[in-house]
């Protein structure tokens, strides 16, 4: 039997929304775009695309409307337009917006992970440079400086490792920017792994990943890792997004130390480190989030070939339509129409019979654009 | 270094144009969409969408206009219009217009077969009553009758085993319709397989499968099948492609006889009996026909799983987006706003260690639609 067609939204026009726009049409499910302009990653690929700002609330409720359930392409919304947009609309949001609230602070994301026994590094709130100055002091004089809201791809933040250093930041915090203080750890690598959920399913998990960042933007991913620690962890956090009744797609990144893993971050969406599995799971994490959103059910997904890797291509590695093809490496553009030094234009994603060799694939490809 | 944006035009906007739009997004390349309405299957996929007529001569003018090259959704276009559309614009069709315009009749096809030594069915061209009498006689009274062009999935096609039958096409044949008759092939089962090619390319060959139909419909697709003369026939039907300058994708349907496979018809496209490529191989034929038509490297796609299987979802087989979701299963829903009896609404591809263990799944997959 049909069921009612289900019709989902999306705030946001960049690659995230249009990779789930591409994987929405495969499952024949309405996935309508928020977004600015007709230009945009998400506008060109698709007819259901309505031209507004996602941080108006007359903008947001329009697009609200009718929609059975209205998901993120990224946490950066403003929290106060969009509850007014739901109070008129009564539109279910996946994740719950309230779920957006506290996890687009890194100060209310950090708390909910200490609350839960999630290992994480020491942190502080700074409001103002006395603060700054006592958790210098407290972290032994070396921190990381992060923007509690709206910070991404290192910027919002900051290495300090002097006192003139905590100055120099006066100006910021005297403008009333809150931040958050981490202590600075020394890790090995970066991991992440993605989970998706929804309150009538159990949580899945994704393979443990490498990420590597390059000019603190994720720049290549490498899979799958292994790590003494990765069971424990993965029951650790399905019970906490259990908890916090988290519903969609959701990203940690995790600090590989000598002492074991720390939780970096959370990212309440789609991730650019799992862009890898749009070629090399039987299940991509586009389509894990919208079947999450809808309540569909759903499952772990499969490695269909044994490593992967993933490596963006950035400002102006673009492409060309002539690309050296290679066995194994799949393109996925986003044509953005404006070129700028170390965006992200695409990502290449390539299968082998070790990480190091997809990556071996990948940099050979990518010298061809 | 990042060439000029090229820019690719279909006419029509079904299902085959949907999937070539999607591949297109992937792959960072502008494909525009002519076709009649909004609602159109490929028309939702896409921002480039021109509303018009495939048939109007000023509505392929305009649409032809400022493109890199223009392809087909399928073979059932009006040469006349388009000749007099590309004489105004130039524009570069992929395959060639006048590979399209012998492809599309049934009849200078199979002169097309004879002349390079493909083995085909005895046939002949059918004008009129007497024609078909004579035929009649000369095939063992029994044929089938196609129209010449414009005939698909059944349409068209008839059994004729009696010289009453042969009195029932009277009235067709004076109205001026014109047949082919070909003899009855009694065949064990009906074999397929793609090919890619353009002129700065060698051909390249994707695994023979076999089709099964239903109500002279292709359903259920199952491969890579194995026959002896499989090799011979790929050398062969290379040699024949690279003759006649095909560009893009060609599909070759066979029948498979107790003396040896015959070709049964060509489709100058991409094919219902490749959509399996989407999920089985490295690179399916809409990624391959878009290559092909730019002129771009190709290879031959591998396998990523042993077997597979495709089912199309036809008419009331809707989907509910709940449907039981099974390993190795995958959906491509094609979005058809309306539903009608026998009417191909999408496919579900599936993979496994045999043919039968894939057509396993897509039946106990299509039992929960």
């Amino acid at each position: 039997m049909r069921k009612k067609k289900q019709v989902i939204g999306v705030l946001g026009g960049g690659q995230l929304a249009r990779m789930m726009a591409l994987k929405a049409h495969e499952m024949g499910i309405e996935l309508h775009v928020l977004s600015a302009s007709k230009d945009d990653p998400a506008a060109q690929v698709t007819s259901f695309w309505t031209k507004g700002d996602i941080y108006s609330t007359s903008d947001l409720t329009y697009f609200l409307k009718g929609k059975n359930v209205v998901t993120f392409e990224n946490e950066f919304i403003d929290i106060h337009s969009l509850k007014k947009a739901i109070m008129k609309t009564k539109t279910r949001t996946a994740p719950h917006f309230q779920v957006i609230e506290k996890l687009q602070d890194r100060w209310s994301q950090k708390l909910l992970l200490q609350k839960n026994g999630i290992p994480t590094s020491p942190f502080f709130k700074i409001d103002n440079e006395e603060d700054l100055i006592k958790s210098f002091h407290f972290l032994n004089k070396k921190l990381v400086l992060k923007k509690r809201r709206f910070g991404y791809d290192g910027h919002g933040t900051f290495f300090i490792r002097s006192l003139s250093e905590c100055k120099k930041m006066k100006a910021e915090l005297k403008k009333g920017t809150s931040f958050i203080a981490e202590a600075y750890i020394p890790f090995k690598k970066e991991l992440a792994c993605l989970f998706a959920s929804h309150q009538l399913s159990k949580v899945i998990s994704f393979p443990f990943v490498e990420t590597r960042q390059k000019d603190y933007r994720c720049h290549t991913v490498l899979g799958p890792v292994h790590h003494p620690q990765i069971k424990s962890f993965v029951r650790l956090l399905s019970k906490f997004i259990k908890k916090i009744k988290y519903e969609g797609v959701i990203a940690f990144e995790f600090f590989q130390t000598d002492r074991g893993l720390l939780v970096n971050e959370i990212a309440p969406r789609v991730h650019n480190s799992g862009h890898y599995s749009l070629n090399a799971l039987s299940k991509d994490q586009f389509s894990l989030h919208i079947d999450s959103i809808l309540r569909n059910p759903i499952e772990a997904p499969e490695k269909i070939y044994k490593d992967f890797a993933m490596m963006n291509l950035l400002g102006k590695e673009q492409r060309d339509t002539k690309w050296k093809k290679i066995k194994g490496v799949f393109l996925h553009d986003y044509s953005k129409k404006e070129k700028k030094e170390g965006r992200k234009m695409g990502h290449l994603n390539a299968v082998a019979c070790s990480p190091n060799e997809a990556l071996k694939k990948l940099k050979k490809a990518i010298k061809s654009f």
